[in-house]
C-alpha cells in the first residue's frame, strides 16, 4: 500500500488520544498517510479539543500523519482505506436514560444489555448502516470498516445482514483485558496466552487458555473453584461479583464479566438500585469522567495521551483497533478476538450471523479458527441473546416496534411481557427523536 | 396381537379410573387381556381403592379385562406388551415443598418449572431408569413404554439418553387441550384440527394450526391481536393470564400456556406468593381435590369415572395415553402429540434430544413429521429450556450436585447464582431421602 | 371445494388414459368438475385421439366430469385447482438422440440419467417454468402443481429454487412399483406396507419396509443375501440385474433399479450397445409401444384403458397422480412417496433441495415424515447426484454451458471430462431448436 | 522441552535422507536430541544403509543429534515425543499387485485410490493401530503421531476413529507442492502464499489463494481459462492432464492432480495399460528408482541428501513433517496443510471425520481455520470419497469383506459390482498374508 487513508467516525470522542497513541506507536511498520477525524455538528467542540491534542500528540512523536478535522463525512470517505467508527448517537444523555428508566420499571439498567442495550441499538444501527452506504459510495472498494461503537455485536450483525458489505469487522476490549488479566495470573506475557472463546459480544465464555499454546483450563478452573482466585477478572466498568464454585466447576468456561447482569441478576439489581438513588448510575459517572478528560485534553501543554484515560471502561478498545488496523495491512496472521461472520465456526450459531472469536487477521481481514459446537450447558444463554440480538437488530431496520416489545419480552433482565410494554413505551417516548424509522407516535 | 398385557406403574394415582375409562371405551379395537395395577407400600392403600373402582367399572361395562393389582413391580412386567408410569416420588408432600421453598426465596415454585421441577426431575428419573431395566429383564423384548410421570420431558429424555432404551414415548395432555380449545374458538371437531408445535414438554409454541389441513394461523394470530380472545387457552392448573398483542404479534406463535411463567415472571411471582402466605400453592390445593376425590371414588356405587375427575389439570392425560397404545397396537398412522427423540425433526435441537412434536403413531412407534428450523425468535428460550434438561438430566444420572446448581444459576426462574446456591441446599435438605444418588451430606 | 377444475398439460401423451381411469374410479370422493386436456400444435392429432377416447369412458362410467381439449394453455388455467405436467420436450425423437448419442460416445444414454438426462432437464425446465408463471397468473391461488414430467427430481428443484413457487409435487411410480413388488413378495396387501426411502428421484434407497407398521427390512435384506429372491424387483423399462450379496447386505437397503446404471454400469453399458447396434435402444423400442397404443386409442368401440397401457414403463404413474390430488383434496393425511422440498427432512441434504420420501398428504401439500442422517454409505452417491442435479438446474436456467459440460464431469456416468466436452457439443447441436436459453453458436 | 525424542518408524524408508536434512536445516530452533530410527526385520538391510548414511550427515553437519537404529519398536518408544510412521506393508511388491490387478481387471490401479488404495489401508490401517497402542503404553502422554503412511487420510481417520488417540497428525506433500508451483506461476515466494483448500487427502480443491493476504483466485482461474496456463501443476507421480476451460470456469476451483484419476479416467486408464503392457506401471518404475536410490546411498562419501532423491513423488514429504515438528515444539502458530480431525471445520462434513486443510499449527497440534460450506458443485465427488474411506476404515477395522467390497462397488473408479467382487477376490488373496484381520478363506 502506497498511501494509507484512515478516517475515524466519532473523531470527538474522549478516546481518540488512545488511537492517537496507537498509530504514533505503530508507525514504523504502519504508515498512515492521512488520518482525518470526522464528528458532527453538535460535537464540534470536542472534535476541535481532540483534533489539536491530537496534533500536539503527532508534532511531538515527529510522525508523517496528516490529521485532519471535518464535519463532512462525505468528502472525508474519499478514497479511505479504513474507516472506524466511534459514535454515541443521543451522547451520554441519552445513556442515563438507557439506565435509568428500565431501572425505575425495577428492572437493569445497562449500556449494552437488556432494554438499555437494546434502544442504543435501535438508535445507533441506522447511523451505521448509513455510514455503510456512504462507505460503499465514496470510499477505496476494499476499504474496512472497523467498528468499535456499542453495541458492537449486533451494529455488527447489522451491516452484515441488512447493509450489503462484508468487510466489517467489530471490536471490543473485553477479550483483551481478560487475557491481559489472566497474564497476571499466571504471570506470563499477555502475548504467549491464546484463548477459545465462544459467544457474542459481551456474552461470551473463556472455554479454554493456552500458555505457549499448552491448554491450561483446568489449571485456571481449579484456581477459581478452590478460591484462590478470590475475584473474577472484570472491566473497569462492571463490579467484580465472585461466581460459586458449583457454576465454575460446572460450566467449565469462565463467563466473561458482562454475565454478571445475567447469572448475578439480583445482586447487580440491587447495586444499580443504590446509584440510581444516588444519582449516580454508571452514565452519570462517566459523564463526570468525561468532563474532566475534556478539560485535561484541552491543556495546550499536553501532547500525550493523559494517564487518566485508562481509568474509562474503554482502555484499550482503541489500541485493539490500532492491532487490527496493523494485522490488515501488513497481513500479519496473528490471532485477535473480534466480531465477524459465523459461517459455520461455531457449529450451533447461525451461518450468517456475527460471533466474537479468534480469527487470525489477514489482509483478506479475519480467518476465524474453527470452534465447532458449542458445550451444551452454554448453549442456551448464548442462543437467547443471539435471539435478542437478532430480533433488535430486525426492529432496529424495519421499524418495527411489536417487535422491538417481543424482544424485551423475551431477554432474560425483563420479567415480564407487561414491563416490557410500559418500559419499551417510556423509553421510545424518550429516545423518539433518534428513533426516525420508527412510527413516532 | 393375541393377547396384550397392560401394567400401570402407579396404579393408586387418582387419574387411573380415566385410564381404565379410556380402555373400556377402546375395547372393541383394542382387547386388553391383562391390565396390572403397580403400586409402592406406602400406596397401598390408594392402590387398593383405585383396584376396587376399576373393578366396578370394568364389570359393568361387561369387557374381558382381567384386572390384578400388585406391589410385585418386577412380577407384573413379566411379559408386559406396555408400561404406563403415572408415578409421584415423595408425593404430593414433596411437590408442596417443591413450590413452597422456592418461593420462600423468592422465586417461582412450580412443579415442572424452574428450582421445583429440577427436584422432581432428581427425585424421579432414577426411579424411572429403574424401572425401564425391569422392563428390559421381565417384559417382552418389544415392550413400549408410555410414560406421563412428570417432569414427562426431561423424564423421556433421561431414558433415551441414559436408559439404553429406545421405546419410551413421553406424555402430556397440553398439546391435546390446546386443540381442543382451538376448536372451540374455531367452533370446529377437534379431529378436524391439526397442529405445528415446535420445542419441548411444557415449554413449545403453536405456529401453525390446520383446520381440514388449511393453514389457518394467520386467522388465529389476528384473534389475539385483535383481542378478540381475551384469554390465552389455558390449562386447569395454570392461570389465565394475557400475552401482549406485540408478543403474539411479533412471535407469529401461540405460546403454551406454562410459559406465562417465563413471559409474565413478575405478575405469576406475585399471584403465588399470594397462595403461599395463604398456605394454599397449587400442591396444598391439589392435596384437597385428591383427598375429596378417594372419598369419591371409596363410594362402592361408584361404578364410572367421577366427573369430578376432570377438574384436576390431569384431564385427558390419561385418555392421551389410550389413544397411544390403541394407535400403537393398531398401526392406526394418526398424528398425536409426543415426547419422542428429535433425529433431526427440529433441526437446531440436538439430534439425540427429546422433543414434544406432532408425529404418526404406528406399530413401530411414534414417526415424527419434519418440523426444519426453529423460527429464529423463538429458538432462544427454547434451547435454554432444553440445555437446562439437559443438565438437570446428567445431575440426576450422576449425583452431581454442583452441575444441578449450575443447572438453577442458568435457569431463568432462578436470578442468581447465590439464589440457586441457596435454594438447592435447604431443597437437597428437604428431598435428601429420595435423592440416594447424591452424596447425602 | 365447490368445484374442482384440474388442467392436464401434455393431456395427449398416452398415458392419459390411465390418468382418466383414475378419476373415473374415485370419483365418489373426489368429484371433478371439469377437466382440460391441454397440447400444443405438434400434438393436436394425439390430443384429439385420447380426448375421444377418455370422453368415451367418462360417458361409460357415466359419472360427471366435463372433458376439454385445448391448445389454449392460458385459457385453460383459468381459475384451476390442479394442474398435472406430462410433456415431452422434443418427442420421442429427442429421447432417441438422448439414448444414442452418449452410447455412440461409448457412456450410457438413459432418459432420466447421465448425459441423456441432463439433456431433457435442459429441454424441459424453461418450458415448466414458463408453466409455472402462467399458473400464478391465471389459476387459483392455491393451485397445486403435480408435476411427473421427467426428470420429475430436477424439474422440481428447479420449480422451487427458480420458479418462486412452493405448491409443486413431484411424482414418480418408482415407489409405489417398489412398495407393490415387495407386497408380492411377503405375500400381503400393498397398503398394509410403508417404506423409508432416502434419496431423490430414480436415486433412492429403500432403508426400511413396515409390514403393519413392523420393521421387516432385516427379513428382506436376508432374502436377498440368502439368494432367495433371485432378481431385485425392478420397473418394466428397466433391466433386471442382480447386486451382490456383499452390496446388500453392507449397504443395509434395497437400492431401486435406476441403481444399475450406477452400480453396474459396464454391464448395463454392454447391454445398451447391443441395443445400439439393433436400432432398438429403449426410446426406439418406445415409438413402436406408442404406435400400437395410439391405434388402439383410435378404436371408437375402445371405452376403457386398454390393458396394453399396463406394459408402458409408466404404469401406475398417473394413478399415482390421481391418489395425491385426492388426498390433497380430501386432507386424507396419508403416506404417499413424492418430490417435495427437504427443509431438513433428510438432515444431510440441503435445506432448500428436493428430496424423494414419504410423506403425510394433506389439504396443505405434503408434510414429511422425518427421516434424519443419512446412512454414511449411502451419502457419497446420493450428494453426488443431488451436486449433478443442482448444476444442471442452474445451468437449464442460467443457459451457461460451462456449466453444463462440468455438470457431466462430475456426473458417475462419464468416464472423462474430455468426453463430457465432446458429447455435449454433439448434443447441444441435435438439441439446438429446444435450447434457446443457451447461446446458439 | 529439555529434550526432545523423536522415532521414526519405517526408518529404513528411502525417504529419510530428507526427513535428517531438514531437522539438520532446524537444528537452531528444534534441538532434538534423539532421533531413533526403527524397521522391521526384512527392512534390516536398507535400515543399516539408511542409518550409515544419515550418521555422516549428521556428523558433517555437526549437529547435537544422537541417532540410533533398533528393530524394537516397544524399547524405541520409551518417552518419546515425536512418532513419525512411514511405512509401507508388503513393501513395493505389494504396491505392484495394488496397481496391475485392478488394471487386468479393465480398472484404474493406483497407490492410493480405487482397488489398490484400498488394499493398501486394509494392510496399513491395522499396523499403524497397533503403534498407536504401542505409543500410549511407551511414549510420552503428550506424545504427537505424525503419519505420512499412505494412504495418509484413510489412516489418520482410522487412528481418530478407532485409536481412541487424539493426537495424530497425516500429512501429504501434495498441498505444499501445489503452493510451490503457484509460486513460480504468480513469482513469488511460497511462504507468502496461503491456500483454500476443501477435501480430504489426495481429494481437494484449491478454492482460493492469497498472495500476501490478498485473494488471487480469480486470476489463477482465468490463466486457466484463457489457457495461458498449459498443464495443469502436478506432481512428479502423476501425468499432467489438462482440465477443461468448462470445468474449472464452473467449478471455480483447482482440482488436485490426483483428481485425474476421477475425471479424466477413461484417459489416465488408457496410459496406465499402456504401462502394464509395457511391465512399467508406476510402482514397478519407483522399484528401480528405489534401487539406484539405495546404491548412492551406500557410497560412504556421501554425506547429504543426493539430489535424486528429489525426483521421487514424495519430495516435501519428510520437509513437511520436519516443519511441522518444528511449529509444535516452538508454538509458531504458523499456517500448514493437515489431516486432522473437521469438528465443524467444513460444515458438511461429518465433525468426527479426518480433512485436509489449512491449519494454524501450535503447541496444542493443529487448529483448523474455519472452511464453512462445502461450495455445492465440489461436494457429490468429495462426500463420495469420504464416504468411501470410511468404509474402507471399518472394513480395515473389521474384517468385513463384504464391506470392503460394497465400498469398492460405490467408488467412482470401479466400473460395475462384479468387477468389484472379482477384484476384490484376486486382491485378496494375492495380499491375504498382510491381511490376518480378514478371515483366510
Ligand atoms: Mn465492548
Ligand atoms: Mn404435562
Ligand atoms: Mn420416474
Ligand atoms: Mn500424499
Amino acid at each position: 500500500m502506497d498511501d494509507l487513508k484512515v478516517v475515524v467516525i466519532g473523531g470527538g470522542s474522549s478516546y481518540t488520544p488512545e488511537l492517537i497513541e496507537g498509530f504514533i506507536n505503530r508507525y514504523d511498520e504502519l504508515k498512515i498517510t492521512e488520518l482525518h477525524l470526522v464528528d458532527i455538528e453538535s460535537g464540534k467542540d470536542k472534535l476541535k479539543t481532540i483534533y489539536n491534542l491530537s496534533k500536539r500528540m503527532i508534532e511531538k512523536a515527529n510522525v508523517g500523519i496528516k490529521l485532519f478535522q471535518t464535519l463532512d463525512r462525505q468528502e472525508a470517505l474519499k478514497d479511505a482505506d479504513f474507516v472506524l467508527t466511534q459514535i454515541r448517537v443521543g451522547g451520554l444523555d441519552a445513556r442515563v436514560l438507557d439506565e435509568r428508566i428500565p431501572l425505575s420499571h425495577g428492572i437493569i439498567g445497562q449500556e449494552t444489555n437488556g432494554a438499555g442495550g437494546m434502544f442504543k441499538a435501535l438508535r445507533t444501527i441506522p447511523v451505521v448502516l448509513d455510514i455503510v452506504e456512504d462507505i460503499k459510495k465514496y470510499a477505496k472498494k476494499d476499504a474496512w470498516l472497523i467498528n468499535f461503537t456499542n453495541p458492537a455485536g449486533m451494529v455488527t450483525e447489522a451491516v452484515n445482514r441488512y447493509g450489503d458489505f462484508d468487510r466489517a469487522v467489530g471490536l471490543c476490549n473485553v477479550p483483551v483485558n481478560m487475557k491481559n488479566q489472566f497474564a497476571e495470573i499466571f504471570k506470563v506475557e499477555p502475548d504467549t496466552i491464546e484463548l477459545d472463546i465462544v459467544g457474542v459480544n459481551h456474552h461470551f465464555f473463556v472455554t479454554d487458555i493456552f500458555l505457549e499454546g499448552k491448554s491450561s483450563i483446568d489449571e485456571l478452573l481449579d484456581m477459581y473453584v478452590s478460591g484462590e482466585l478470590q475475584n473474577t477478572p472484570t472491566m473497569k466498568n462492571i463490579e467484580s461479583l465472585q461466581w460459586s464454585k458449583s457454576l465454575i466447576k460446572s460450566l467449565e468456561a469462565i463467563p466473561n464479566p458482562y454475565l454478571n447482569y445475567y447469572f448475578m441478576t439480583k445482586e447487580q439489581l440491587q447495586s444499580e438500585r443504590d446509584q440510581y438513588e444516588e444519582n449516580n448510575v454508571r452514565a452519570e459517572e462517566v459523564k463526570k469522567i468525561e468532563k474532566e478528560l475534556f478539560e485535561e485534553y484541552a491543556d495546550p501543554d499536553l501532547d500525550v495521551k493523559p494517564k487518566a484515560l485508562e481509568e474509562r471502561g474503554g482502555a484499550y478498545y482503541s489500541d485493539a483497533a490500532c492491532s487490527l488496523v496493523d494485522s490488515i495491512v501488513n497481513n500479519r496472521r496473528d490471532i485477535q478476538y473480534v466480531n465477524t461472520l459465523n459461517k459455520g465456526t461455531v457449529t450451533d450459531f447461525p451461518y450468517e450471523s456475527v460471533i466474537e472469536g479468534a480469527a487470525i487477521i489477514t489482509n483478506d481481514g479475519p480467518k476465524p479458527l474453527n470452534y465447532g459446537k458449542i458445550p451444551y450447558k452454554l448453549n442456551g444463554t448464548l442462543q437467547t441473546i443471539k435471539t435478542f440480538e437478532r430480533m433488535v437488530c430486525e426492529a432496529a431496520v424495519t421499524g418495527d416496534k411489536d417487535l422491538a416489545i417481543a424482544a424485551l419480552t423475551l431477554n432474560p433482565l425483563v420479567d415480564s411481557d407487561t414491563v416490557a410494554n410500559s418500559v419499551f413505551k417510556e423509553m421510545f417516548e424518550a429516545h423518539k427523536d433518534y428513533l426516525p424509522q420508527f412510527d413516532q407516535e
